[in-house]
């Protein structure tokens, strides 16, 4: 039995990249569709139903393209959005928060946790409650990093502007004895070299990416709809989509993804107009 | 949110207890009931209807006392009845045998992969299937162990007997560069010292348990029944039922769990007497 369907990836912008590196990693036998909501990125300061509304755009283009399960790659639309959109599906659907939960309550030794993420994600309260409701004893400090995600999104993940805002915005973590650091937002791991120096080599941080993925692993088998390897003459199909600039997103894939070649369009979503409240 | 109903471990024997070493460890606030059909032990030998019979009435029994999740700690009924047992009930069913193959591919670097096992489970063939359909290039070694369950059961697991009926099984693996050796069955690692022994250090032992687990944490998520840390007046529920001989399960349970006390009543299951066939 083998199901061939892609699997779909949906995230504000570039940041779902770095579950997708992680897929094409640990999951080489599967079809993989992207969708970057850039144009209307970011997620992190809008109002919750915007955001649930955004969600269900993106979702509603894949399930056109007949995905067999869904992964919310991004922080701020996992918080607001999976719970409704998992119960509204006949398909799987994973968010990044509780695979980003289970793996800093493995890697903490102290049990001092600290969390970054957008506005949304913060607000939500939703590492803080999951945590917690797991394991009572720790101790949570969490921290919204507004600028991180239009750094990632400019491209100027490596840039000394990005290197001041990050050491800027960090600093208030930096005396809470943390041994564990949540990248609470998937664009994170794009700044990853300067939050770890920020931060110090004692800290573990903590990417969701590849818990994630070994929960899309394990799901694909729970389910039965693993795709099987293909024959040499059929290829992995990879697609993005983009509601921004298909150039500016193909810069930033081909770079973190390390590919020479990769298939970027721009697609356009939703057409109403919200406006910011 | 929260649900403290049990989580039911089945195995053939004591077997299963490896699973439930682990599940101590990662779900430290789930409760737990385990039946172990010492007295029709070993399961490998028999027939597939049969151990499909057996399996159904650990189930049944366990499905009255109200489990949440159904983890079939067993390779040899894990092979013949998982997909039929999964099917039909309501609740979320876990295997041993799709968790071990995605632990054995994630350690192989040579991609030559032994598994031990009961007769049954090596007839079947289920692991020599999983391996390859996700990784065709795995070259696959399969043994039957059929002598290895009896020695765990009887307690001889640090006997010299043990060691050498491990060893002389053993033999004919040694020469085929194995980088990695899939326990097969749930009671091997309780040899685990002894196998390592024989096949020397450079060969990696997979034991399915802490993979099996890590799968019950995530699907407990994924459906939203992970039950909460207890209040301290309130002890984790730990219950093991046997339909052999209770003082000769508590021992080995007691040892193998390093627990000083533990719950062990004798219960009979079906009625029934079948002939083997």
């Amino acid at each position: 039995m083998h199901n061939n369907q892609p699997i779909g990836f949906i995230d504000s912008g570039v940041g779902g990249l770095t579950v997708v590196k992680e897929a094409l990693k640990q999951l080489p036998n599967e079809n993989i569709l992207y969708v970057g909501d850039t144009a209307r990125c970011p997620y992190g300061p809008r109002p919750e139903e915007q955001v649930i509304e955004y969600t269900w755009e993106m979702t509603r283009y894949l399930m056109k393209r007949n995905i067999k399960m869904l992964v919310i790659a991004c922080n701020t639309a996992t918080a607001v959005a999976l719970e409704e959109i998992k119960e509204a599906l006949d398909i799987p659907v994973v968010g990044v928060i509780l695979p980003g939960t289970r793996a800093a309550l493995k890697a903490t030794k102290n049990n001092k946790i600290g969390i970054i993420g957008t506005l949304g994600t913060i607000k939500s309260g939703s590492y803080e409650t999951a945590l917690k409701q797991k394991a009572p004893q720790t101790t949570v400090t969490s921290l919204a990093c507004p600028k991180f995600v239009s750094i990632v999104e400019s491209n100027e993940s490596h840039s000394s502007v990005a290197k001041k805002i990050v050491a800027e915005t960090l600093q208030s973590l930096k005396h809470k004895q943390l041994d564990t650091l949540i990248l609470g937002c998937t664009h994170y791991p794009l700044l990853r070299p300067i939050i770890q120096n920020v931060m110090g080599q004692s800290v573990t941080l903590i990417d969701s990416g590849a818990e994630t993925v070994s929960e899309v692993s394990m799901l694909l088998d729970y389910f039965s709809i693993a795709n099987r390897p293909s024959r040499q003459s059929e290829k992995r199909i990879c697609d993005f989509y983009t509601t921004g600039s298909a150039t500016m997103f193909e810069e930033i894939a081909k770079s973190w993804l390390d590919l020479s070649t990769i298939s970027v369009s721009h697609i356009e979503l939703g057409g109403t107009t919200y406006a910011s409240r």
